[in-house]
């Protein structure tokens, strides 16, 4: 029988949360029914909720940094227990027969892998609902592992935040004698440094100031440049094997590019809404590369949080209740916020 | 002592060649005196020599695919003897010292190499004259091993054309079990089908049109989509891991992108005089990365002419005389060859 849950529900691209309740689905013999303790929030759960990426589907519960403990399983459930720790992030589910599925790309699934929330069921084509409630039913092979040594409410975050810099990072081989800078210093940024740095790569950050620097060198960044500087791009011409823009907002990225040594490549993770423009030469010139990169596979996504666990790593967080949520994601829009909001879900029951 | 030689000199953006002569420099300890057999000529010629690049050097030789024979050695020359079959390509000289050329990628010098026309000489920033002349005098270290079984009237235009193919063909793994589309058939594009396909990868032009589809066929291609068809983006979109575009003008690239699969890269070779544009999903969406890539080094180009060797590769050419390279030159802005324009310079003597 379906449960009813609680759940941060909004109707409407303009309409504040509101707490509500959605139904979860009766566990399958392959699901895995996940208590919620904490859902990280992503700077995508609004622009999917206020349609600037296209329309969404209303009634909408965001979430897909979602971190819990394993509450009931399936019958042919083999991968996880009661009582274990586990996270969930940005799908639930993917073809599974593409050529990308079987390569453990399931986040370049060709037939377009379900989301967390905002998408459909494959069987049913009822919609997706995500992690800001108290419960999710997942899939067993689409649920990660959240190993000892990270708490749950720093883990989260690296569902989204921290898979969508560890993929390109190992990707485009971030690591020892590898120069690598970080273009952001927020939720996603954050955590390429962090990430970065332990991968044994040096680390450099370009923020449009140096408001972050003493943060930024915390976390790991050995040197740190303002954008806004124009010193900056004379001073690192050439500098970089890799650079990783977290940034969602179109770049001028001729000077960037300009950064990059012979064969470096220029990622970008975050996705502006306007079109970008580079000179062609800019690439030819030193056999550079401009590419983008989409969170990471199952089998990457557990990688990262083993990676993490080893390391020490997880995000910096500012822990919210469910009342706070519109307030934070106003916070997000204006970058007031170091470096993700967390929502503490056992607040539900204040 | 300097020489005087015949040469194709052309004295301003608007001018047309006359026959005249230069002064190439006595040859020092390193140098190779090389008589010229054949010239090819790139479209850069032309970009140059009307300053559609930027200031040209007047009294400008253009010519940057040289065949010929070695004519004089220098006393320390040890890899050129008098007589032996040798090519120059777009550059005489580089600093030798920075991470680039001492890599073996000297066309990436951070210094800049000195081009072989249109450039100054390090030692005392005379101006470089190409490959439209009698006779060169190059360091040994930048002259190429034309081997038997290339014929050098088909070798010459190898020296840019084909190692500008060949470079980002082999960077990028271009071989068995690849799909390789080439976009463009023109002098570089047919190249480019030659090479791709003697490395063994399965080859696919995009041209505007269907019109050199019994060519592109001969040279290599297993297909040939013309991209002025819509259908075409359609049918082949997530195909090929490899696209390398020859074409100069500005692409759609948001359609060209969508038809690389995941982790396909598109590597410009062409440079379009203004920006280029795309859109940031066109690239995450499928870990897609837009490079480009410039010409290549001196190791790789003698690698590039025993391969071509090997397989019998040479290029498509019509030979003309010193007296008809403006009017090719108007049919190579008008795309009216196949495929490239060799000039014969013993046509000096008539």
């Amino acid at each position: 029988m379906p449960q009813t849950v609680d759940a941060l529900v909004t109707s409407g691209a303009r309409e504040p949360f509101e707490r509500s309740t959605i139904e979860r689905r009766d566990p399958g013999p392959h699901d895995v029914v996940i208590d919620i303790a904490y859902a990280g929030i992503c700077h995508s759960d609004i622009h999917t909720a206020r349609e600037e990426w296209g329309e969404a589907i209303f009634p909408l519960v965001p979430g897909h940094e979602i971190a819990g403990t394993v509450a009931a399983v399936g019958s042919d459930v083999t991968r996880y227990s009661v009582g274990d720790r586990v996270g969930v992030g940005c799908f639930v589910d993917s073809c599974r027969e593409c050529e990308n599925c079987r390569a453990g790309e399931e986040q370049y699934c060709l037939r377009g892998e379900v989301g967390t929330y905002n998408s459909r069921q494959y069987a049913d084509g009822s919609p997706t609902h995500g992690g800001y409630s108290r419960s999710i039913v997942v899939d067993e092979n689409y649920v990660l592992g959240i190993p000892e040594g990270i708490e749950l409410d720093v883990a989260a975050p690296l569902l989204c935040a921290g898979i969508t810099l560890y993929s390109p990072l190992r990707h485009w081989g971030a690591g020892p004698g590898k120069k690598v800078a970080i273009v952001g210093m927020g939720g996603l940024g954050h955590m390429g440094v962090k990430i970065a740095s332990a991968l044994g790569a040096e680390v450099t950050v370009l923020s449009q100031s140096l408001s972050k620097e003493e943060d930024g060198r915390r976390l790991g960044a050995q040197h740190y440049y303002a954008t806004s500087d124009k010193a900056t791009f004379k001073e690192l011409r050439g500098s970089f094997d890799l650079i990783v823009n977290t940034v969602a907002v179109s770049l001028p990225l001729d000077r960037y590019l300009s950064l990059l040594r012979l064969d470096g490549a220029m990622v970008n993770v975050g996705i502006p809404e306007t079109p970008d423009s580079f000179r062609a030469f800019s690439l030819a010139g030193m056999r550079r590369s401009l590419a983008g990169s989409k969170i990471g596979g199952i089998r990457e996504t557990q990688e990262m949080l083993d990676f993490c666990a080893e390391h020490g790593l997880g995000a910096e967080i500012e822990k919210i209740t469910v009342d706070q949520v519109d307030e934070a994601w106003d916070r997000v829009v204006n970058s007031d916020v170091r470096y993700r909001f967390v929502i503490d879900i056992a607040s539900f029951d204040a």
